[in-house]
């Protein structure tokens, strides 16, 4: 290899390589289908102009499975150019920091963080360093940090809290637009889903030009359980793992959901946009179990409904937003991803070992895909 | 006919005729499953014991299709004998009357009636002259009416206001328990869904004993729309109507849930339970359009737990209740009869014409009863 | 009485005899302040440009003492030109019908109207055959009325549901821009409050210019107990009547609040400013006892911000309003003129005598007077 | 100092001196009253049998004034004998961690935690450790804390975080029934009320036998705004000191409210409970501005409500409680409690000085008693 064009040529083979495995794994690119709607480019958050997602997975030893995803709604001071956004409370069994404020005030400044259950702490105080550190923030006294969680502990050892601050600060930093990593990664790193490995999962919506062409994308960090439903094949019935069945598929789990948009929405409408995220999980088979915690935060990076953190008494916020008449479409787009985003965690996620050796398998895919696909 | 007992037989004929001929049509009778949990023995909200259902159905001329159904927590003086309950906003799109009272004290103190959007006023003054004039209510000066609606203004001349509030007696007066008849009566007379004709449906699930062996009954108003999925297929697709695509299917519409329950639980479990009904509306492919008022209504019948209307001063209510960890299983059984009962309102529906000469058909029953039951 | 000229006259002195009555009894002409902010020109709902009251009184024979108080945000047509509006549940032991739609899509598109507890069926349908028959509704088909109550049982036969849907739409048709009666008129004819004879009341704070010179106008259909303080004045401990001393006070009763204000504030910004309501209520020694049905219904009449009802798909609507960090002076606004209202009630509102002979005693407003004035 | 005898008289006398002057200068003992009910013994949240404060104070250089404050409803370990518990929201603008999961699912499982602004994170890390080291938690995987705070920046470096999960585990350890000290302790050391120092305030009401003979034991963190009002005087106005005067009373601040009761009451009627401390607040002149974190968090000590982690799965909770109709004297409890926490908080500060050498003054008690004990 003695040229800087061999090393460029073998490089971008790698990433093709990588790439295509990567696209070819995911449901939609082997022809499964979910709703009407068409995905945007990459079936990610990410297709949402601006938007950034960061990971930093934690592998360690026997025991340690876990991580932290930071999704950040767009490259600039966000504490100083909030966002509009929403939290909608699928089943309230989690700790999901910063809800009341975001609700009041309807914004979000600052990244949102998700991690483990025990791990909240870390992910605000990340939160909290990164705000106060920003250029332009040097007289901050006051940050709203909106931290999710889902517990890993069935893989990961939670009770060691793992996570710090620092690691925090390293997936916020390394948050960047385009192709999202799925399944083990992050803040999915231990997670079970139907009885299956879980992780990170994303997907979007294109709205066609006649309504509106605006784009929705999600993100989801997927750890519940219930009766595993894909693309209407009653798959858990089929693999014999469903509720009540046996011990392990009990695990209670939650599911955090990430909703982004770049139509010109307010919070009113973004809460009702977030609460459509729980019909895409019902679609999956989920049933919100008593010990879950299902949240689903929404917010729009419309640049013309950018909130200034410091605005002059009496200055009117000037604004140009959708009517709830012109929802309906962004409902359906929020309800398709969600239900392929979270697919797409299952698909991703690969058979894990993790604590006490306790393995959780992946989806069974090869013969999941002969069931949907026979049936189209 | 010369003796009772020719009489008699006659009778008992007819009515297994009839029931045949309603139960034959029911999806699960031919094959259809929704989800895992057994049926109740009618599969109907009135497998609730002491649930009863009274339906008042007005077709007059070419322009009235509409009606009233009414759902009795008992046969009691309801007033005097509260039950515990809760109200769960899927989609506040709607007149529901009698939320807040429900949300604050816990409790309904009135039959629950549902009927056409304008002719809420009619139901409240229906149940308000229905509650005074029982017996034991004399010195009553106060009353909360819980009182639904969906629009059926597209085959009803709605503006008409063609509900008496004597109708709504009547509808009360009427209520039994026993098999629940479905599709073209009542509040569902007039009603759309899908783009296909759409009405009242009904549906159970009875825990297995190790689950305690509780029912939970079902009763929908289908008047909404969305991307029909019956038993996981995608029907709207294959019968080419699916929102967006036609001018029908967008009328907004809406869907009234009534969940009923002999399980001991309380009012915040109740409210957990009425959530997780949204999320079988969601399987069916509902999308809580902008235009829809999607909500939903739990109570629990259990006795142990009947609120009396006077308590004197600082005597304990006793109660025995299920906790948190035991509603998983009732969750499930929320969402699966939602389902069932959504689907059986349209496989029970016939087509109908109405005002101004439009007609609605029914779903094409026998077409997709061949992909549901081919694809099993 | 010859010639049309003293007629004229005679009219004019006796309606400056009146008006004068009436401004010299309102506390505020007599000395006593609430807060710091200064009232509106006319310290009624009605400061706020092109807001109309209407009310009927109707006290028949012995035991008919109720009525009806309509509040219209603007003089068109409310459901073609919706105002952003939103609803604070105070303590939810009340009938308040709309509240969901108005949560669920930020705005208001009817007339307000209060009566009593059982007459919420004829306000909803005056409102729906007001809003029906207006011109350009033709094809109208949904109606989202908004109708509050108190119980007047006390002193009105309530049971006798006396008032009707035309009652209704007198009140409607009489709304009219100035002067807003106090007392025992309209919905607050027979009403009781903190022992003594309550009504409706009103008054108004306008912000100086520097925080934006604003409007803000309150009514109040007071109807409830507690520890009645006027002014920091403990009253109802001076005059030996307050909770739990007396049967009589223990009467639950409700207060009914609506805020109106020409501020360019949205719905989230309005529920915030509904909720103010109750700390203004608070320091009258309310108590939100069980009983009571507390409700605070806020809009704004700001005309940029109006919606019209039909709107073409994906037209953006503008606005211009205030942001959060405006928003403080308002509520100072809201919790002034709601203390203010409600003594306003209770001194415009004199002895009544009704059902079974009952009397409730107007306020001592002499003794009350010395007692607040002598402390300042 | 020779014998123990000596040390030991010493040390009461000094006890002695401490506990009058710290009576003496509480308003009750001066002969303020706030409302009609008798307090408990103590006139604190501590007259609630079994509940423990520990607070941990942080004045250290010129630019450290904060510190923790933990109330704990038992003494045994809380996450496995949970109690009933609410939250009400009464301006969310704050950081409260924990609220979700006590709204969902009805109960409190570990100390109540008060600290600043950008210390919730060690808060929930503390609480974390805490709970995870009690003995019989060595399973426990996941652990709701409930870390409330107002921010102290105006005295105190906030931006440092000077609070470690040492600190608060250290707060808890602390935590003793009995006497709770009031002013600049705690989560209350810096901070402002009213343009005053606040602080840490403590009062409770004991109802009659007749009404129930229930405690309600109360403790605000005072840091918020407002047109402050004593047992009605407006001592705000008379000092010159009020909204919209001058910069330094803007600061927007917050209230954190902690409501305990023994009074037999579930998680709905605490809720209600829990909103009407925003009433008490109201009293004292509190506006909750938009920048006010005012949350108010309630729970019952009530054995017979206890709430075990780990229940058979179909066991029954068996449970005695007050029903709606009772709760009205709890509400007025709470009110009247509220008001006076608050105002003992501003009377037991004393000036401090801190960060940037800013001063804030105590309230000029002797002046203000004087007007307020002229007017009784």
């Amino acid at each position: 290899m003695k040229s800087p064009y061999a090393l460029s040529l073998l490089v971008s083979l790698l990433f093709l390589t990588m790439y295509q495995s990567f696209s070819q794994s995911r449901p939609r690119d082997l022809g499964v289908r979910f709703g009407i709607l068409p995905a945007g480019p990459g079936n990610a958050i990410t297709d949402v102009p601006g938007v950034k997602v960061g990971q930093l997975t934690k592998i360690e030893g026997q025991d340690i499975r876990t991580g932290v995803t930071a999704i950040l709604p767009h490259g600039g001071n966000i504490f100083q150019e909030k966002v509009p956004a929403a939290i909608f409370v699928g089943n309230g069994f989690g700790k999901l920091a910063g809800v009341t404020q975001v609700q009041e005030l309807g914004n979000l400044e600052s990244p949102i963080i998700l991690t483990n259950t025990l791990s909240v702490a870390a992910g605000i105080e990340g939160v909290v360093r990164y705000s106060l550190a920003q250029p332009g923030n040097e007289s901050v006294q006051s940050m709203n940090a909106v931290v999710g969680e889902t517990n890993d502990g069935y893989l990961n050892d939670i009770r060691g809290m793992h996570i710090s601050p620092e690691d925090v600060l390293m997936a916020i930093r390394s948050a960047k637009t385009g192709q999202v990593e799925e399944g083990n990664v992050g803040a999915g790193t231990g997670t079970v889903c139907f009885g299956w490995k879980g992780g990170i999962g994303t997907a979007s919506r294109k709205l066609p030009e006649s309504m509106g062409g605006h784009t929705v994308g999600l993100l989801v960090q997927t750890n519940f359980g219930g009766n595993l439903q894909i693309a209407g094949v009653p798959v858990g019935e089929k693999l014999g793992k469903y509720p009540f069945k046996d011990a392990l598929e009990k695990s209670d789990g939650s599911c955090m959901i990430v909703v982004a948009t770049d139509a010109p929405v307010l919070e009113r409408n973004l809460e009702r946009m977030a609460q459509r995220a729980m019909m895409g999980l019902a679609k999956t088979g989920g049933i919100a179990s008593n010990g879950s915690g299902d949240y689903v935060i929404a917010f729009s990076t419309h640049e013309g409904l950018r909130i200034p953190h410091s605005i002059p008494s009496q200055r009117l916020q000037k604004a140009e937003f959708l009517g709830n008449d012109d929802m309906t479409a962004l409902f359906m787009a929020v309800i398709e991803a969600t239900e392929e985003a979270i697919i797409n965690s299952l698909f991703a996620a690969e058979s894990m070992v993790g604590k006490e050796d306790r393995k959780i398998e992946s989806l069974p895919k090869t013969q999941v895909l002969d069931w949907i696909l026979e049936k189209k």
